[in-house]
């Protein structure tokens, strides 16, 4: 038997997904409730891994139960163990071949952007305060330099272990929501830190500090050191993955 | 010297606007914000009090500084001393008849419903979740009853120490964005915890609890015993007060 949760969290006070030897991470906490539930180890597979201070909307991760267990068992029985930031917001019974990270076949995830002259208590918690004005109209043409198959590798962190470095941009999609600026990135899949690097250099075109033909170049030039800053964690979030 | 200072605050982690002998308010840290940067003890009056987790975009409030300072000074330098969940968005000079308090006519409140079967740690922050579905044609149908001016005696809470009871509002909008529900309430004034039972009372209408027609019964019986529940603090946010 196997199980698919779909999981949200505020990623603020988590040091990312993966479980590690200090520090309070998704991963573990979820498999404490389980072992909790259980009385025994069980290992959860994530679709991914988010970074220290991302968040979730629609994180997916699976593992097979020793044994069986109604499912409402998993999702309101997980909820009752997990913390205010954690949640199951659905637990389903998959096929057995079906794998959390294998299976999928792309991902969604949105970058929030709020542009204030000063800190905004109530939104600073899911966006990246841009305190000058930005030219969005140079962000969006330069974007959509990003969409297509390319080679990311001056897009992703140092410490990035993947063999291969091509990925496929599926779509970008500028949001407005009130104040926010949502930026939607639909993909095959994503390197380490990659949508951070991709939204610091789009900010520092918006800022006039880079002209908007810089992706292009950047995407053929593969130089890590050239491209712009890591736009900090807490924009970020996992929105959906596609399966 | 007159200043108005416009304040942005997650109410979370304060116990409301006003000083009081124990526990962290927005009051008493912006005070002793002021404090520190004038050296000696200066009084903010505000547009009202809001209660212990309700928010604020749009607070106001104002003080008379002893001594001039450029208007930056309020905005940049309170916000350096404040802490993440209190921030100044604007700082003004403004007549010395100006009263945060006296010279309002009207404030916006927004209360925020989740409709979701499971914890939400993304929107939980900000809103009230509600398990079952709503009748949302049912609600709206109620909530016209609120609009014009009544004895709002049945939606106060027991400690309200106001003088008169008959208060005015203007409008209230349903306003959907994403999953959350906004009720956006414009009044002249309001009492102690007045939108909060007002919106427990139209959720039990929402859920059947309640019949339509029960808002207009209860402004006419002016009993708080009868009306709905006072709904939780983290769903209200002041949004603007009107001068």
């Amino acid at each position: 038997m196997r199980i698919r949760l779909l999981l949200e969290y505020d990623g603020t006070d988590f040091c990312g997904w993966q479980v590690q030897a200090r520090g309070r991470t998704v991963q573990g906490t979820v498999e404490e409730a389980l072992r909790q539930i259980l009385g025994e180890e069980v290992r959860l597979h994530s679709s991914g891994r988010t970074d220290a201070g991302v968040h979730a909307r629609g994180m997916v991760a699976h593992f097979d139960p020793p044994r069986e267990l109604p499912l409402r068992a998993w999702r309101e029985g997980l909820n009752a163990l997990l913390p205010d930031d954690l949640a199951v917001r659905e637990a389903a019974e998959v096929a057995a071949d079906f794998h959390a990270r294998f299976s999928a076949r792309g991902k969604w995830y949105r970058y929030s952007l709020l542009p204030s002259p000063c800190r905004r208590p109530l939104l600073g918690r899911t966006s990246w305060q841009i305190r000058s004005e930005l030219d969005l109209p140079a962000m969006v043409t330069a974007a959509a330099d990003f969409v297509g198959e390319h080679d990311f590798s001056a897009f992703r962190a140092a410490g990035c272990a993947a063999r291969t470095t091509v990925r496929r941009i599926d779509s970008i999609d500028l949001v407005r929501e009130g104040e926010l600026l949502h930026w939607d990135i639909r993909g095959s899949g994503f390197l380490k830190n990659m949508i951070r690097i991709m939204l610091g250099t789009l900010v520092e075109i918006g800022l006039g500090n880079r002209p908007t033909t810089d992706v292009r170049e950047l995407l053929a030039g593969c130089e890590r050191s050239r491209a712009g800053r890591t736009a900090p964690p807490q924009g970020l979030c996992l929105q959906e993955v596609y399966y």
